[in-house]
């Protein structure tokens, strides 16, 4: 497929591991990788204003089609000319296909070869995602890049059920891709989206290496590694980059879906991904738990009702430079959502902060140190918590 | 009682009216009047940081007594060094005495003459507050401007439960007067707040007169009037402030507590009112209630639902300048916090740019020419909702 508004260069290489430094050239412009892609379930990453995101340096959003397919609907969305302008967001955008919440959040999900259908988790009303669907839903919403539908499978899942599952999400990925290049062909102008495939196959890796390789022969713009961090043993998730990552092709980003923590989100790259999206910056700071140099706080913790020191004094944030840790758990304590903002904030500044350094320590050819020491300081607060 | 930090200076008078532009010096620096306070109860106006109350030229904060004592406590407030450090904010703030709090979300109080016994809201523990030892814990916060123990009486009341009352809340502004000298003479370094009186009375203009002349005689830095805004009829709130204001002395700032709509902002800055606090820009707009320039608008309404406009074209809040009514919509109606944070900080931006342009208006000579105007186009959108 030819994108004219979508390409993918690597400018640097680590010499010891797979990690890149990359660029994606995207229709809102350029995202440097390794990238880190809040999530922004409902068009907001939760709590925080673009203002925030900016500010922090976030590139890039992941955004979610089957929320937005609830609420507010593509239609009002298309109306508004697309998710950028309806969110008022002009960075790039991703947007899922859907697949992940339909098999994780909706009632009564059924899977046939024509697609899967689901209800509401809100109404329980009863809707069709197909292939060819999920291709128009995002093409409404105009993100820059989309994704297929695919059946993500729960952990455990046996082999045979894993390989129809696996099977099918092929057989789906070519549906998309062909409904993708109609969208594209009947409005040349409007859609310059590009898609990426989606490899699944459980913790099997010759389900995982028959998946990238059909996957592959298809020229997707990009490669999205799906189905992982959803319970499966961290060595098993190992196991199945491992068998992935060599067949997907050097010159294409690559995309683990759902990670994850900042030790994974630094062995990932230097497993050779590019891309990562994840509540967990987010979810975990609603919950009181942020990011440091040193590792993981609970900023709910009685430890901290007196500690008028910042979140982490090496940090430049906003909730760094303005707050401390006792005022901020006082505001957790007595419920104020300013706490749920800064503490979000902070994580997602940490996680900004985590991918610029590996990219300029791959740029310098500096990753493996870096690697060592990163880890070394983050297990610090271990003990703490 | 002098004061070294705290001064009122009347910049210019209306014509016409009894309004007039001040400069409120405090140890936090300079406040120009009239001033709306926005609350932040618990150290936090809801939902927003200290940023963005700056960016929309918030002056002046008020802060709750009554919550602060119970969580974090004044011990953790003092050990911070003061409200302002542990919260983060360096411009004035006021706290009032927990009065108010006590008579509406205490439990069981119990007025004698040494003060008010009461159960938390929260953990239905057991409290005193005497006049005393709310001048000790307003010392502790150590506050701009500090408010007496009041009883605020409902509405309505009798007249000789409301003299008794008023009679009590005198004698009780005598003591923390006493007390709020002896706590400056021991730290003459430390304090430096100014203590305004409270005119108590309820609806009866005779009470409200006998409450103003008595607490004139004590020399207070500034005079609230306290007590109104609960539930009496309109005509019996200007009755009173009819009957009060002309009592208080023209060099001291006047300040009605609790109020209100922007239409009673304006009449009553018409009336010489200075000082004003209200959580309705914060209340309203996390229900989805936004004050623009043509008046009132109900977000959540499904007429905003593919409304692209912001919520008020002539606005310059950030909320105004990037998202719209029907991205505003969406976030409520998907129950995202951003909602919550766009309407508060548009409407604090409102009443900011509302208390400014009186200002303005008073000091060029034209306050009852733009009152006029300001009022026909407030009443524009009232059809609508």
């Amino acid at each position: 497929m030819g994108y004219s508004d979508f390409a993918f260069s690597i400018e640097g290489r680590d010499r010891w591991t797979s990690a890149r430094a990359g660029i994606i050239l995207t229709p809102h412009g350029e995202v440097k990788t390794p990238v880190f892609m809040p999530v922004g379930t409902q068009g907001v990453v939760k709590t925080l204003s673009h203002r925030e995101l900016e500010d922090v340096g976030v590139p890039m959003m992941l955004s979610n089609t089957y929320h937005l397919y609830l609420r507010p609907g593509p239609e009002i969305v298309g109306r508004a000319g697309g998710l950028h302008k309806f969110i008022g967001w002009d960075r790039p955008i991703l947007t899922d296909s859907g697949g992940y919440q339909i098999f994780s959040m909706a009632t009564l999900n059924r899977v046939t070869e024509e697609g899967v259908t689901f209800q509401s988790h809100l109404d329980g009303s009863h809707h069709l995602f197909t292939p060819e669907k999920v291709m128009e839903i995002q093409h409404t919403l105009g993100a820059d890049i989309v994704m297929p539908l695919d059946e993500c499978v729960a952990y455990p899942t046996n082999h045979e059920y894993a390989r129809q599952s696996s099977e099918l999400t092929i057989r789906w990925a070519e549906r998309c891709r062909v409904r993708f290049e109609s969208l594209k062909a009947q409005n040349p102008d409007g859609s310059r989206a590009a898609l990426f495939g989606i490899v699944q196959g459980s913790v099997y890796p010759n389900l995982r290496e028959e998946s990238a390789k059909r996957l592959v022969t298809m020229d997707f713009a990009g490669y999205a590694i799906g189905g992982l961090s959803v319970g499966e043993p961290k060595t098993a998730m190992y196991e199945v980059l491992w068998a992935t990552l060599p067949l997907l092709p050097e010159d294409k980003p690559r995309y683990l879906m759902g990670l994850g923590y900042p030790e994974d989100l630094v062995d990932c790259v230097a497993l050779g991904v590019d891309m990562f999206d994840c509540v967990i910056p987010t979810r975990n700071g609603r919950n009181g738990q942020v990011f440091t140099s040193k590792g993981r706080l609970v900023l709910k913790n009685a430890r901290y009702a007196e500690d008028f020191s910042p979140i982490d004094p090496q940090c430049g944030c906003y909730a760094c430079r303005n707050y401390s840790r006792a005022y901020i758990r006082h505001l957790f304590q007595v419920g104020e959502t300013l706490a749920l903002r800064l503490a979000s904030l902070h994580n997602i500044h940490f996680f900004q902060g985590l991918m610029h350094q590996m990219r300029e320590a791959i740029m310098e050819g500096s990753f493996e140190d870096w690697r060592e020491s990163f880890k070394s300081a983050f297990r610090q607060h271990e003990s703490l918590e």
